[in-house]
This record gives C-alpha cells, structure tokens and sequence, in this order.
C-alpha cells in the first residue's frame, strides 16, 4: 500500500517535471541535478543571492544544502528559504557535517529555525542539530554514529523544528516526531561514492513537489534512492560504476522494481502512534 | 562534403589541442572539460577577475556560460569577453536560463552585446535574449518551447548581435541571419543528463579555434556532439551510463562515424540566400 | 620491498579512513572526494575562511589545489596551510597552471613558502615554481614539457622549499633533493581526463595520513594511482570508461595487482645517495 503510494507519487513526478530549485555544495551539484533530471524532474543550480529569490518562486520545491558553504552562499540560501517559505514552496535541508565547526553548526541552525518541511542528515549531522554532539568530535562529513544512534534526537528535533527528520546510513529512519519508520534499502558501497547523501536529499526535494504529506515524501525519497542503489550495487565493480548505475536505475526504475525490493517498515520500538498517512490529495 | 570539412575540422583539433578557456558553471565544469578533453582540445576552467584577461590572451577561444552566474563571475565574464574581442580570441557565449529571472537576463544581455561569436542556447533563452518571452515564464533552465519557435527569434538575434545562433532542441538550428541550417542528430535521452548543452557549446568553443566561419564551426560543434550522443545512446542503459559512452564516443569518432550518421540540411522555409561556407583557410 | 611498503600503507589507510581536508578546484572537487573514497580515506571538501582553520584541526591531512583559484579561495589556503603547519598536519600543494598567469604564479608561489610537505606538477608546472620559465609561456593548465625536463629543477625546489617533489608525466619523477625515484606506471588515456593530477594530488596527500616519511607517502600515491589507471585502461573504451573504471580500480586493488604492475625504480642518472626509506614506524 505504501509502495503504491510511492509509485504514484513517482509516475506525478515523471509527468509533471516539477522545476527544483538547488541551492547545493560543489562537490554534488553535479550528480543530484543528474539524479534529479533521472529521476524526472527538472533541476536548476541557482546560488546567487542577486536572484535566488526570483527564482524560488518559479520552482515546486527548493533543497538547501550546507556541504561547501560560505557566506555568501548562507546568505542566498535565508534569502532562499524566507521566499519559499511566504510563497508556499517547500523545502529540504541538508546539513552536512554540521557539527564539524562552529561556523556550519550555527548555519545550520540557522537554516532549521527558517522552517525546512524535511531535514536530512547523518547520525552524527542530526545529534548536532539537535544539540547533543559537541561541535568538532564528528569525523569532517561522515558519520561516527549510526542512524538509531540519533534517532531519539531526531524525534525531538522533529517535534522542536516542525520538520520530518531522515536519519540516514545502515538503516534510515523518517519521523515528523511521532510517527516512526524505518527504510532498509540502499547497499554499503554508497558509502563510498561523494554526494550521495546530498543527492538523497535532492529526491526527497523532489517528491514533496508532488506528495502533499513530508513525511510521505521523505520515504518516497529514500525508498526510490535506496531501491536504485541496491539495483546499481548488483551490476556495479566499485563505486565508479555504482554511480553511474544508480542513475541508470533511477531512470529506468519499474513499478515492479519498487515494490518486490522495497524494505519499509514501522520502527515498533519507537511508535507512538500507528502509521497513518493522511489521505493523498492531488497536488495541483 | 560538409561532412569532409567537420571532419577536417577535427583532425585538426586533435592535432593542435587548441587551449579553450572557459568561465562556465559549476554543474557543467566537469563535464565540460571532459567533453573538450576527449575531443582532442585543452581546456582550461579560470574564473578569477583577477587573471581572465592575462588567461584568454593565451587562449585560442573562450566560451562564457553563464549557468551558475553570481556578481564576480558576470564582472570577470565580461573582463574576458572585452580582452578576447581586442585580442582576436573568437568566443561562444552560453545564456543558460535567460528568462528565468531579471538578473540573468540582464547579464545574458550585457554579454550578447560584447560581440560573442556565436550563441547557443534552448528556445526559451533565445526568445529571452531576442526579447519575445516575459522574465519568469520559462522553466528554469529547461526549455518550454521546441527550438523551431525560435528560429525567426534567432534570426533577428543574428542581425541584431552579429552573432551566430544556435538553437538547440529535437533538431538543432544554426543561422546567420541569412543561411539556416537544420542538424538532426542527438538523442532525447541527453535531455536527461545534466550539462550536456554547456558541453555542446563548449565544444562550439573548440572549433572556433581552428574553423574560420563561424557557422560552419557552430554547426561543426553541434554535428560532432550530436553524432558521439548518438552512438553513447545506443549503448547506454540510461543516462548514467550515456554521459560515460559520449566522452568515448567523441574521443573515438571516426571518418565514418560522421558521415555516415550526419543528418544536416538546409531549412528549407527558412533560407534566403544559397548555403556557402566561404573557402577554408587553414587558421594558423 | 617497496612494493610490500606501499601495500601497506593502503592496507592502514583503508582500516583508518583518515579524514582529509581538500581546498581543490570546481573541477576536480568531485572527482578527487571519489578518488579518496575509493582509496578508503574519509574527504572533506571545506574552502571557507570562516570554518578551514577549525576544519584543518581535525584532519589527518591537507591537500591545497590552485586549480580555479579567486582572492577568497587563496585567503583560506593560506590560512588552513598555517594552521596545519602548526598543528603538525602534513600537506599536499597542486600548483595548478603555475606559469600560466602572474597571478596564478604568485599564488603557487607564496603557498610554496608555507611549508608543503609534498609538491606535485606536471612539467611546466614545477619549472613555473622552480622560477625557470617565465610566465604566459604554457599551454594553460596542461604541461608542455616532459616531465623529464623538470628533474633539475625539482630537485633544486626540493631543496629550496624543503618539500618532497613530484613532477608527473610519461614518467613520474619524486625527489626530495638527494634521492630520486621513477614511477613508469599510469596509461596515455590518463591525460584525456579532466582532474586526474588534481586527485593524484589528493591521493598523495591521503598517503600522507598514514606514512610518515613524505617521499615514501608520495611514491606510495603515485604508485597507487599510476597502478590503478593502467587497470582502467585495459577496460576502458575511451575517456569517460576510464575515469569510472580507475575508481573501481582503487577500491577494488589487490596486493598482487600493486606488487605485479608496480614499475618503480630509483633514477640512475640523478642519484646522488642510495635510496633509503627510514624504517616505517606506525603512525598515531
């Protein structure tokens, strides 16, 4: 049934090319545009603060990512957010490594009070945002944690920003702070290609242009990213081949594909109350 | 016998490895250089204000794109633009999403009238710069229109700019503003791969170096680029693995490869004066 | 014996993951984080001068790349090259294009005298460096002059700056002022792929982590490198194959692949004392 779900929500996305505006690091601009264009939907890199706000008014939804920040580009990236926010565009937050220094802790803390619909991260990004890491003890942008590690950070993070939390990495947990899922797709040799994460995120950024509930969109997002790593894993000799691969299997990905690999399930240790996903409007 | 002359084009490319400099976006950068480096040319990616100017000098053509544009990257576009016109450096100028916002068309229009070469770009960016499309009405940086509904557009661009025009699409269109031709290579799946109309221009940018006319090195690029997707999609199980097969496909080309699959002819409709590439004169 | 040094030196990078601080250019950011990655190390791309003082702190290693340099880019490699100094972090200067521009030279040149542990060019680049060729005289960022060419005056830097020196090419040449080693390893392919000095560099600075003498950390990264390109391009069917199949072949690499393939040998002609690696003592 959540399969089905998802399966619509990627056939809207593929029909509708929702325009995606990014807002993302250097090192994966490149490949979550090719996600995304994989995917369906219509990327465009748009950092300038000259114009960011223009721009964010055309597009269906916008990704904020922190991976190579800078002040300009924190500056574009508010700018970004408060427009999407008074227009009603929604919005992904990446924080990358943001417990690693204090300058990207306080930005993406920054970023979190200015209303992200979905924040993505690893164990260690989303302890920090949640303020239960000390700044400088993580490993640069890789985690040291396990995504369960965080996971009672992320459903305070979630019920303290409004935002459905993805806790990434071995198994990925998706919580809006009371509802709880677990996703058990994806491969470990994803761990070892760049941007792979930001272009995890990129996908969630696409699916809430089409799915109405975040928290929908945010396992949408991951359980197409996740079935299309698992896929590229099976014909790939190492991450260079994984990634071209992944972006094959995004492209081509059938119903069939979706539903007979996907892993998903409700995190029963952490329900608070059974899964229910409010009915699927169509998104105009 | 056009077909010989693309085909002279790039054995002299692969002999001289012209240095194209380019001030281009950070989606495209890499994919850019790659596509130059397979060709045959040397690519050189050098943003800076602070040494544009010495850089093109060196050069033997320059291609601007504007696609991740910001404040600097317009005020060293323009530094490098004004030197190559001084310096005799032939450049292509890539207006990527010109329509999308106030700011972009501005900066597309202050480039345009710093005498490129050529222009390439989708429907919606020619309208937009021919100024026959609203700011804020296209797609971002995906084209709403076919190129054919650009063609009288590019036309009057042409003769207003002095450029050459190229309006990329399903068909490709190349004018002066007198001759027009129609290129029917290409495949849609490289409408999937992020950057690849960057790398078309910036292998416009490449021939410039070594052809003279620059309609026959435009339509020399957009052959070319067009031919090696061809061959990369009948290999390609999507676009992952279409963006690897067009780096080796451009780098292996063959005699045969061009001639056999170039699909190029005169508009018809369009045409006001008899095709004619003036004699070749070997470029020194 | 060398060969069994090297192995394992990859051997302890591939259990540590030591995490290296990268200031590259846009474009090889991302193909060096996947080169790293696939060598087993954990890469951070940080370039700004609010954040790499603290970021550098916590790295095992500095790698600092002039490929797109800008005043910002340059201000935060100085910065993050003092701090590692300090901090007794080893590092890696890839002094992109050295002798195209005075400004570029300038750059190269004053990061020079900060204290590089190891310093990797191609040919024009090291004479640039070297101040034996004057500037504007190159082919942009590509080398033209053999590698060969460069040996005196490497050794001659070398013993100026106190780093080891590697001057890359057909044959790549590492001296640290008295001994000089050949690596003939690597394929032509290689030069027709943006950014592979660039992640050479990189992996040269990962070895750096893990090995404490830095002209055995350079051999073992240019071996490695060289290794894995010769494996790529025996699958290869062009340029884009290559640069996939050389990540897979970095993650993949087997202790015979190194030992059998491994051409590496002491520069007969320039030797002025036997080559001695001290004895390797573990690395904290």
């Amino acid at each position: 049934m959540i399969a089905d779900r998802i399966w619509t929500s990627l056939t809207a996305l593929r029909k509708r090319q929702p325009l995606i505006h990014n807002i993302t690091n250097l090192v994966a601009t490149n490949n979550s545009a090719n996600a995304l264009l994989a995917l369906g939907a219509s990327p465009a890199m748009v950092h300038s603060s000259d114009e960011v706000e223009d721009f964010v008014a055309l597009s269906q939804a916008l990704v904020i990512n922190i991976g190579t920040l800078y002040s300009e580009q924190i500056a574009a990236s508010k700018l970004a957010a408060i427009r999407a926010k008074a227009a009603g565009v929604p919005w992904a937050l990446d924080p990358v490594g943001a417990g690693a220094t204090p300058y990207r802790k306080a930005a993406a803390l920054a970023l979190t009070r200015l209303g992200p619909s979905v924040i993505r991260g690893n164990g260690s990004e989303i302890l920090a945002l949640a303020r239960q890491e000390r700044v400088g003890q993580g490993r640069g942008v890789d985690s040291l944690h396990g995504s369960e590690a965080a996971l009672d950070a992320a459903r305070g993070l979630a019920g303290e920003s409004g935002a459905v939390i993805a806790v990434t990495g071995a198994v990925d947990y998706v919580t809006d702070g009371s509802r709880v899922l677990e996703i058990h797709n994806g491969h470990p040799l994803m761990t070892r290609v760049t941007g792979l994460g930001c272009s995890a995120t990129a996908v969630i950024g696409a699916f809430l242009a089409v799915e109405i509930d975040p928290l929908a969109a945010t396992v949408a997002g991951l359980a197409v990213f996740g079935v299309a790593g698992e896929i590229a894993a099976e014909q790939a000799r190492g991450p260079g081949s994984l990634q071209v691969a992944l972006l094959d299997a995004l492209h081509t990905m059938t119903q069939d594909d979706l539903t007979q690999r996907l892993k998903l399930e409700e995190a029963k240790d952490h329900r608070t109350k059974p899964l229910n996903f409010p009915p699927r409007p169509e998104k105009s």
